[in-house]
């Protein structure tokens, strides 16, 4: 117990992961005597990913985190947001030279009040003022959903100085509300293009807002916006713009087009496809692996393209086996059969799942040509 | 639409799979000309692995896959038992000269009726007969629990044969029963030394047994006993023999002790611990990390010995994060933190679960330093 003790306060005042990656400018540690009233770095294994930042020994969570404008929100929209908007930083703020830290400045209470409704007891409220209609075309509905708040830091001194920031705004295309508590359901649909105008003028208003701070009075804040997918949607929205503004500009003058869209495969009947080549391979492996294994449950994949091309695909299988021998040898031939039909050149994911619980994946990076795979063992 | 079934049909009538690994006498396909009536493998992509047998285009699964004597099983008996029976039959059939065939000489009503009582309408029954006690300790307790076959194939002549089988007989360490349907649960304890005298007693029949059916009757037979864990364990059961059987045997003269045992790390109080060095190394592990992060709900871990010492470790931790960012941050973290306080050179997988759902997770191989992680993505 002692010397347990003694390893545990020893650890608690030397903290120093040691960082692998090339880091052009962050050290990772400010100060590794003791842990208190000092800012450290995680350390970074991959120039994939950013540092973290570390305050009096913990890791620095989001002061906002988790705070949505809707109960009932997809959670593949809340993943491919997040995931999303990193993409999007890091264009702007390289991980050699930024390590990130989550969203310090927006408080819970003001994300909350600028989600909410305008009116007299939120005059910040970001969504419009109640028209007292409850019908699903004559309501007002709720444009905003979620703020992401993301901060970008440099080193100088051995002190982290914010240089840098980026707002995601998630703009709904349905809006979900009910007309009395615990009542029905009932949706707004949002065109695209008052998903477009609408986000872009919370976007004027929320960069207005934030140069009034003074800790982000002249850093550059890039604002992205984020188009919701329904509820019922087996993949999240898409990002379809953002804008960068240095200096102390206050509104957007210039925003960069995204091109990227999601789907599911197999494409369902009368839903439009992207690119034929790439479905017909994701039905012929589909199809040769459900006619070669019994006991599958499902087949499906998330797909994303960028600029038109396919960037990415996570291709979710279902299984009903009973023994790890089955799954050895599936995961093995999904190994072969991935490589042979599944399209070329593409970082592609696949889980492979057997009552809810992963049991097997393969992975394989943009541009290699086959595919790392993992069996989870039990002891 | 034609496109694609023209592609469908080209796929059923050539499905060669070409194997990475070196195959030492085992080609991937007896005839790859076409699917019907012929017998193929799966392809081997690592030599730690089997090929697995394909007939008639489909993987074919065990006869007797899923049938134990108990309701309510540990899913932990289940995984461990598979997984451990194959580690014991690779000792013996190597997975380069052999391919795996799932059990297809046990059919479901044998294994049935093997695992029940002896009775009059049971005469094959294994299990002792009931001698009308209902009490813990004057009831005879169901000793077997669960059965499985491995059949190992070689290749000659572009065609497979039967060239040994493994059998894994699961004993109860606790018999869990009801004394009226739908009634509270009862536990009959079982004592190591009964479990290894009635295991050794029914692997001596059940050798007799499968000598009497000609696919079996002087290929070698590997049976491996194995204890279960009791239904509450976080871990599984362990191996503790196993004898080879050569020739026509029809009874062991000789099993081979399998000294292996599974723990739960952190240690509960009052239970016995394996190696202080190795329990250090993990609570320093799990107390570092809890400190550092906010919001993780649980680490644990699946901790496994062989002779005496530590061969594997699944660690499991349970997270409550909000963002993405969160879990790249704390992977990225462990991968340090887990090269750093975990025990070297031993094979460790870590699972990072949020909701439930996997979020992220690492692997080291036995003698590596470094940790692989994967971040799972989605769109």
């Amino acid at each position: 117990m002692k010397k347990f003790a003694l390893t545990l306060a020893l650890l608690l005042t030397g903290i120093t992961l040691s960082a692998c990656g090339s880091t052009d400018g962050l050290s990772n540690s400010t100060n590794n005597k003791s842990s208190k009233g000092t800012t450290q770095l995680t350390g970074q294994t991959n120039n994939k990913y950013y540092q973290g930042v570390i305050k009096n020994g913990h890791y620095q969570t989001s002061k906002s985190s988790g705070v949505t404008s809707q109960q009932t929100s997809n959670e593949y929209n809340t993943k491919s947001f997040q995931n999303g908007l990193i993409d999007i930083s890091k264009k702007e703020f390289s991980t050699k030279k930024y390590a990130l830290q989550e969203g310090q400045y927006l408080s819970t209470a003001t994300v909350e009040s600028w989600l909410g409704r305008k009116s007299k007891s939120n005059p910040k409220g970001l969504n419009p003022k109640s028209n007292g209609s409850t019908t699903p075309n004559g309501r007002n509905p709720l444009y905003l959903s979620q703020i992401t708040e993301q901060d970008f830091m440099t080193q100088n001194n051995k002190k982290l100085k914010l240089s840098g920031v980026t707002i995601g705004l998630a703009i709904n295309s349905v809006d979900y509300y009910k007309k009395e508590q615990y009542g029905a359901t009932f949706e707004t649909d949002i065109s695209n293009a008052t998903v477009k105008a609408e986000g872009k003028k919370i976007a004027n208003e929320v960069l207005a807002r934030l140069r009034k701070k003074a800790a982000f009075k002249d850093v550059p804040i890039v604002i992205a916006l984020y188009k919701q997918a329904p509820n019922d949607s087996l993949v999240g929205g898409n990002f379809f713009s953002y804008s960068v503004n240095n200096g102390k500009a206050t509104s957007v003058d210039k925003w960069n087009a995204i091109d990227q869209k999601n789907y599911v495969f197999p494409i369902l009947a009368g839903k439009s496809s992207p690119n034929s080549n790439d479905v017909d391979a994701f039905n012929n492996f589909k199809s040769q692996v459900e006619n070669f294994f019994p006991n599958l449950s499902g087949i499906t994949a998330q797909v994303q393209y960028t600029n038109g091309s396919l960037s990415g695909m996570n291709v979710n299988i279902n299984t009903q086996f009973y023994s790890q021998t089955e799954i050895t040898s599936f995961t093995q031939y999904i190994q072969e059969a991935a490589q042979k039909y599944l399209p070329a050149n593409t970082p592609i994911d696949i889980t492979i799942k057997s009552t809810d619980e992963m049991q097997s994946f393969l992975s394989r990076n943009a541009n290699e040509k086959k595919f790392n795979m993992h069996i989870f063992n039990s002891y």
